[in-house]
């Protein structure tokens, strides 16, 4: 999808159709405190639904707050780097910024359980434990020694399993295998055998088409369709058992939000899940379309895991997990309570979600 | 769940953990209008998540208003009966309304596809038809000459295929039962030979005891466990064919919805938005807990309908959408958009949420 396009598409769905034609300057009422805010992502300048999103997040919140906070969104480099989003809401640097969770994982090991778990939940039982369990208000105390407030702001949805250069047919084909991928999931191939390299997102595509990376994985059709991976590997896997559904945030310096008044509080709280439910809507939206050009039109050679390389990956990963649950109180208490909560949504995901998509996987026509 | 500890549930997850405790009466601006409007609902008055839902969403819209749009909330009966609530909207009776777009389908035959269509999208799915895609401008289109304006407020998820008295072996045993079952999935059981009641809620539980009714479907095990009718039938089916995902609606009277100035629509929109993930959660969280406890605690016979059962079933379907979608133009119109973007993100699905649904069933552990 060209920018233009995708830009009117956020406003089309984002504002409602009715109204979007109404759309007027904000007023701020003489007398009005204002507030002019910064917030610094993690993503590249035009990175599709990621910093769309935050800055949909930006624009939304000026909107509904008829002016009185503004917020200027800076991308990965423009102020901080990428990975200093979080220190610099933490020290107060900025007001606001806009990643995932495991990115802090070395300075905070608890906040990995809030972005993504391999064989975890996926966007639906992530969104349940956040809004109808006790997801939220644990984020919050593993945010509070840092004076950062989180909330969702986004989910992935299921990921893709990544671009390979030759195809995976036993857990033993991830021996040496020099690939590309973040977070827990990275240490599951790590156990695997495998080297994980980590390289930010302009150096993957060459590394992987000079063989300096046998594999790669990024976020899923969208996305990959145009980082051009089908150009340097042909096997594209499924599922993303790595990330199956991430969650990307919104943090706020905790003096700042605080000293917000009550109904901007309400405001950004309410408009970081409208962008939550948005990006989720664009993913699924967009993905169907991105992964059929990509196979009809590019020839990608779609390839599920082998069920036994899925199986001994979902046993390294429970490993994996519990190490990293052990390392610290915190991980460990959260660990359990994301288990506890994953058994309750999964007894019913197994007659409910699941039985629907056995249901109507008849109707799919992948031209293979 | 008692009510009172399931409000408690809704002001902390709705209204965030941190804030929760600063939750102050909104006061309005000397001199700014207040508007005072009625919302009337299709629900009896203490039915969780979706009731609950139409109040949490008047609250929330005083509260992000600063009290200048007050909402009061009438249930099923009290102002109008629960199928007078679209026409009370259109009329400009009340202000506005809660329900379920199938329950107009005599009037509005196009509306039932953007309530649920059996075998069709899940909630994920609708959700990206709505705000990813053209859904939401379609139903906008569908209720403009009655003057009313759609907005989604809230989803069931998949729900159960209902509760039986006997064991469903074969298309045929659909033959002279007697099923209180609604919308296209009635008209599909009629195909199947059935005879579908319609009864008001309150009346299902009594009929299905004395076998007036041989089964009934309501909602998920959250709702079902409160109706009791495991007392009555011991066979509980899944998954919900008929109701892979139904939308719920808030509905406005267009006049007083262009009347309101523009942050105030923008904020019943947005609060729209906010209850419409939140139910989904709220299911989502509660529907495992009751599932397990109807298994464990009352020994119910959980059932999956045989294959065969599921694709007879499934083509019955198909004949019913069609038939339905010849009726009118836009209803035709509406069925070609839906089986569009469901063949889109049914590509995308097979490959990430049914994936990973498959990855994960060995983790459940159904005690049956």
């Amino acid at each position: 999808m060209e920018r233009r396009e995708f830009l009117k598409t956020v406003t089309t769905a984002a504002v409602s159709a009715t109204a979007a034609s109404a759309l007027a300057a904000p007023a701020v009422l003489a007398g009005e405190k204002t507030y002019r805010w910064k917030m610094v992502t993690t993503w590249p300048p035009n990175l599709p639904v990621l910093q769309d999103g935050a800055k949909l997040f930006a624009r939304r919140v000026e909107e509904l707050s008829g002016g009185r906070l503004r917020i200027k969104v800076f991308a990965a480099g423009e102020l901080v780097p990428a990975l200093g989003v979080f220190d610099a809401v933490s020290a107060g640097t900025v007001q606001c910024g806009s990643g995932a969770a495991y990115y802090w994982a070395g300075k905070v090991p608890a906040a990995q359980w809030f972005a993504t778990v391999p064989f975890g939940l996926n966007a639906q039982g992530l969104n349940a434990w956040f809004y109808g369990g006790d997801g939220l208000k644990l984020w919050e105390e593993v945010y509070a020694p840092f004076n950062v407030v989180p909330r969702p702001q986004g989910n992935t949805g299921v990921q893709m399993g990544g671009w390979f250069r030759k195809e995976i047919n036993s857990l033993a084909d991830f021996k040496g295998l020099k690939m590309r991928i973040p977070g827990l999931g990275g240490k599951v191939i790590a156990k695997a055998g495998g080297t994980v390299v980590l390289l930010p997102g302009g150096e993957i595509f060459t590394s992987l088409e000079r063989g300096v990376l046998d594999a790669t994985e990024w976020v899923g059709p969208m996305h990959d369709l145009r980082m051009g991976f089908y150009k340097a590997a042909p096997y594209y896997y499924y599922p993303g058992w790595h990330e199956p559904g991430t969650c990307l945030e919104v943090i706020f310096n905790r003096k700042d939000y605080e000293g917000l008044p009550r109904e901007l509080q309400q405001i950004i709280d309410l408009v970081a899940m409208e962008i939550n439910l948005w990006s989720l809507c664009q993913f699924e939206a967009g993905n169907g379309a991105a992964l059929q050009e990509l196979i009809t039109r590019h020839h990608v050679k779609l390839r599920r895991f082998p069920d036994k390389v899925l199986a001994d990956l979902h046993k390294l990963a429970r490993e994996v997990v519990e190490e990293e649950a052990a390392k610290d109180p915190m991980s460990t208490k959260v660990n359990e309570a994301y288990k506890k909560f994953k058994a309750q949504v999964g007894i019913w995901g197994s007659v409910s979600e699941k039985a629907y998509y056995d249901l109507i996987a008849d109707t799919y026509a992948l031209n293979q």
